[in-house]
């Protein structure tokens, strides 16, 4: 302790840093970022916009950066990719966004991202699918996975899901998205063996809407999946990043 | 109403009968037999086996046989089984009992069953489904059907679905059970034309179980299709007996 | 293949067209519209234009029109129908809006629309029920049935629904909306014996609110009749499309 | 109070009523008997039998007896009946049971039974919604209604329902007892100008099932009714009796 | 009809009124206006402002005037009392604006308001609960009743409710108002013989909140009451005015 | 550790007991019985009957006995009580036997019971609120505390509540039982400043049954207090036994 | 009331405070302010911002510091903090403003604010529950009680936990807010034999969202809790202000 | 096809293993068994013995034995064990009977079970956790991979979880079981870097009860998990499995 209050005195160390370093979390004004996260399970600590000004957002991605050599924030509107752009794009570090998925990361200069011998397959169903099953796959390339992507392979499109059996098979797990009546990772698993993850999308409307028939369906499925929350695309990446790390742990270097 | 009576009076009609025509129903110590929904759609009125006794069952479908000419019984166990054959089968009326569908029919010797030229197919994705589906079939062929059965096509099993396209696409209109996520009648819908009524079936256990998420799923499905309550075998093998004498009225005989 | 890009390159088959007959959809930067349904099922694939800007609502529908001839959009406000006629109304297809309906159908010039020799009943409880009954119209008579409207004829009202049984009896399948305790599907389906399929309307507030009750009224029916979920005119204007194509199938030419 | 018990200790009063006039309710070894409601709203209170055995009803029905001059037990079996009338059936009271309600009355010799000028209507859809309606029926009764039963006029029967139009007008106050999608209060009340409370009954299996589909569509009718819980025939028939005595009060005598 | 005809050529019926008289409904811009409901059961026919535009609003209440000499607009803002006051408001009609209840009532200048020689008591625990019990008091007025208003007794001030047994108990039928847990209708059936109708308020927020907990506390009530659901001021405050008018009807005049 | 074990080869501890010390809990044949959590919070670890043996009943007594000191069991019937008593009531322990709470206690001979300074009120509504009741009484004695019970106080009875207003105001704390709509803790807790836990019966049927309206009344609560789940007499007791253990533990002794 | 009436004439009582004591609440152009619950049970009257205007908070909040001395504002706005400020931040009066609690409390110059001998522990698992937290942390200041905090020990980091324990066995009674699964009150419960009162917090989307799996989840908790509903901070610091209340009662002044 | 139809002729293949391989599944008079799934996804079909007849049971496993040389029941009874084990235990085949997990597995003398360099780690709360734990490591160790049990380490009871962290640690993968508020997954996943596969278990009662709490709690986790359905024991255990084999095929050999 005494060494660290000492680096921060000599200006070596941030108070921030030093915060993170002591507390697990830094305080701003714009709440608290939980650098801690990363360190105890190698899942970066996601920045959610939604409910935050872009000032806020961009404050907290800042913290991120210092603490943690990288921001990830999901589910942005313009607003939050131009203060986080202006606040941060320089020399220092590279910002980027995609729109679909509604994320931003932002990657400091010196950060040496983590890679996995390891491949996470994110499929969808469609259009509707695309930002919760894009902020899956931000999450498991952050954590160094390969990603694959399959769209638009819905369940009334059979022929579409059978063309890409081979990307299916070849995949270490899957994200599987779907809405609606949400039966898209049950036709899959039905064809593979790989693990399977499915996310309920908030999808649909009247009796079972939101997501909710997704979920039950997906729980109820005849075939092996388990299943994270609807539209919790960064539960789905990371558990899929955890199970791809587990994998890359396996194979020799 | 004269004439009816003076019927009764010289034995030409049963008071039974002389009931139904006055009053569309026939009252017995089991309970009432509503004789007149079958004039009404030409939909036979079934008889519930459950939560009556084997005797008050055999009593109701003897009224059945006598006013309409026939009786159809559902949800039968092995007790209504033999109370109804030995009241019934006899010289008269020969009496059926579909093991796997629980019902039973009666047809008396004189009765002129209905024949219509349309095919309704009737589709399952496991032995769980049986049940239900075997009352559809019992209805729909009841009202003149024929009835192709399709059995253990489940979702997880893409390959046994394509087997059978065409005669999935050869029927007139379509009756799909399933359980647990219920991703069947969506699935086939979206490879053929034909008219899909989709069956939940009270399976599954936990959230979304004892068929709501089938249910539930198919209100959700992105293909066409329409629904009936969980576990209403009888609801739609009417229904798609409805269709097929729609279908056939304008086939040219 | 081959032959496909060298009328693309002729000049003799657009790249959207193109992209649809190789992939069954065609992508635009308002998302993607879905041709194959049109082929699979002959139901026209619908824009719903809710969650959408008027000019993504205008660019789909030129997408439609292109590879399908036509272009039907579902859930309009006055924004988008100035967006599509700006965009489409022309020399090369005609536009029409249905105010109630909320619905927008672009027909091309050279389009032939199907024709079915066979009516779909569509039938309404009160004014709160036209936007969905349109909706299923619209879908019914783009899939070429022949379109009798019934209008307010809640089941408060006897007297309008007798008014009306030779209508409801002449036609091959009926639509039936209603919202609140959604009985009307249950007294029509007593009176006639065509095939019904329930249109849970999303009214009411309170317990059973948003169509609920509605829906888990028809579901219960002691009636024949299936059901779509609650607001789903699209789909239940398809599948009674559906069972009018079955008859007139059936029907001699 | 010492006049109370001058009255025991002369015997003039047996404990249990000194205590009833005391305490407002008496307590047996089945249980506590309340012999208060009656005083308080004039509505026998009476002894639910579901969960007791026949001895604690019988001893319950003799403290009622003994307290309030009669004895109102609902919900009874066959082992209740011959409870009750081993117990109480002799030269000091009669006992009375209604089959299809499930109820037994008994009347002490010098019990004075309320009477009311004033008609409660009971109208029932089919055989299942027997009990609770009888129930309803007989507390209407004991509290000196005239009951007028209308039965199996269900909603998919509207003639049924038109034949009993003039004794449906005629009542002061109807009950109406509805199960499945429970839209019989609601064509009735469109009918007549008498208030309506709808009863709905715990039938039906599936969504909405065990009535709740019932009480959802009375609870959101398009027109004027006022409800009870599921099953609560007793409540029903209370409150009818309340506004017959409401009408009877005003009735010049 | 010809007669009517007649009399609509010669200028002594309006188109409208005319309309009503042969259809039971108006039809203009602004949608339908159904004056059959007034002559069905004597409720007048309410106008509900929220979901149309100010002129819509004042369109309908002057059809409503024309057809049936009066107006009744429930859920009304500012905008709705400007545009009414503005369009009616005049030597012919008097425009009546309820702020609390947010109603406006219009009457003709030749209307002839009924009256009942009876009482409704409506009963309110709070601030919250006025809008919804306003609805319930202008509905019963307007039907010719007495109403007498007890305020702000809720359940959690038992003096309060003591205070007023008197006013409760004289009244023939009682509405009490209760949002949150719902508990005042119980209370107060408990101390009076008046038929009590208990109408929940949609407030509070989590389990239970916005109406429920008070909708399934009536009716799991163990005293005697009816119940309308959450919200539905119109509907208790018409039941309220049914029993009265049945009470009217047997006092004699 | 070694001490331990040289203390079982001595004789001086069981294995049981040694076995409670080493991991928290004691293993035998009929399950784990979990001693620690007396140690933790001072609440007795209960055993809860149902879904248990009579022998496993009495095995987990024994060992809950032997560790404790004592053995708190609920949810018994009479064939647990048989065994516990021929297992357990001999000289070296007593088994009390509450009938109308459905638990057995057993203390041991040289078991000295804890003694707060406090009183916890539990008040009752009816007959069926007494075996949850009871159980919160068990066990709020056996932490120490002075039970004083007020029974048959319900909320359609408020004179029988203002007569025990002193008892309940001089109680430390208040466990309130309710069932069906559960108003009665709302009801005491606007008359007294003491703390009020409510909780909930499994009373009612239909909507809101099971004392899920009671539940969701309690949490709407325009009072202040808070509550347990369903049924869950134990844990009602235990927390105001924490509440009476605080305040014995700031009065001076 | 006559020596009332003569102070109000005198000058020496205001008219609002003269209504107080004869009502028990004061009536404004803003609605009721219900001085009488500070009385009853020693619990300041909350005024609930929400769905006021600032006008009417202000109007309420002076009238509570002219009746009661003080004035505690709950779920305020920066426009709600302005006009209070405006209003009442003078000489007589001082006003403070917590931002994260969003709270609002006015002490009159003139206000001796009770004090206890006792302390609340308020634990927070992250930011999202400081508002609810804030909340309850208000009222058991305003009840006297001395609030110790615990923040932002979720139960994902239980070093965090373990890190106050003894903060949190200090304190007589503790308040744990929780959202999403809601398991930190628990998780504490285990380690502590203070009572818990769990505070649900609405976060969280999807199945259980919106605080319906914390409050759920504390309903089940396997500890001893006892609970308030979602989001209800001023229940949660009432009732741990009535246990502080009862503990410095019982502590020796 | 003609092979095999030769083989079966010859003798060397059955006809139940020549059916199986024809159309995936065997017939037996007790019903299907799917044999197909296990080639698919190495997942070993298991025979749920709820439902069954002992007889019915021991057919199954006896056509599972012969077509795929081993069987697993689940859900067994004391007559199940009975059944299967006369029926099967001999010369050719071993049954293992575990009491706990209610399960049953044959292997064939000549069977070659699978072996996985993987670790299956599986956790529960407490007892009640057992069978459905049970019923995972059955799945996983049939499936080859290593399983290791940490039993009773509640969410109640942190210590227990600390004490076995490196175990935890260690595992490639954890299954965690748990009920009533299914806290101890999210206390586990913040503890480790492993995926865990969350359980619910069906216990509890009231709100939330019957493993409603633990599912919701799982889905609304703030650590990563991914979850299965209430008392998927089987389903939870095969998804483990295919992540222990994805771990597997990545381990140098």
């Amino acid at each position: 302790m005494r060494e660290l209050l000492e680096a921060v005195a000599a200006g070596d160390l941030s108070p921030t840093e030093a915060e993170v370093q002591l507390r697990g979390y830094a305080t701003t004004d714009a709440g608290r970022f939980d650098a801690a996260r990363e360190q105890r399970r190698g899942v970066p600590e996601a920045i959610l916009a939604e409910g935050k000004t872009p000032t806020e957002v961009a404050d907290l991605a800042e913290t991120a950066l210092e603490t943690t050599g990288r921001a990830v924030v999901t589910r942005v509107d313009a607003d939050d990719v131009a203060a986080v752009s202006d606040h941060l794009d320089d020399a220092d570090a590279t910002v980027d966004h995609d729109h679909r998925a509604k994320t931003i990361t932002v990657h400091g200069v010196d950060f040496d991202p983590p890679t996995l011998d390891a491949t996470v397959g994110i499929v969808t169903g469609g259009t509707s699918d695309a930002p919760v099953a894009g902020e899956a796959a931000v999450i498991a390339r952050e954590m160094g996975a390969t990603v694959e992507f399959v769209e638009d392979v819905g369940v009334a499109h059979l022929g579409r899901v059978l063309d890409h059996l081979e990307t299916l098979r070849d995949a270490d797990v899957l994200v599987i998205a779907a809405g609606r009546e949400g039966a898209l990772p049950t036709v899959v698993a039905g064809l593979v063996d790989t693990p399977v993850i499915g996310l309920p999308v908030p999808t649909g409307y009247g009796a079972g809407g939101e997501g909710h028939a997704a979920l039950d369906g997906m729980l109820q499925s005849c075939t092996i999946i388990s299943v994270v929350n609807i539209g919790a695309g960064f539960v789905a990446g990371a558990q899929a990043g955890l199970v791809a790390r587990a994998v890359d742990d396996a194979r020799p270097s």
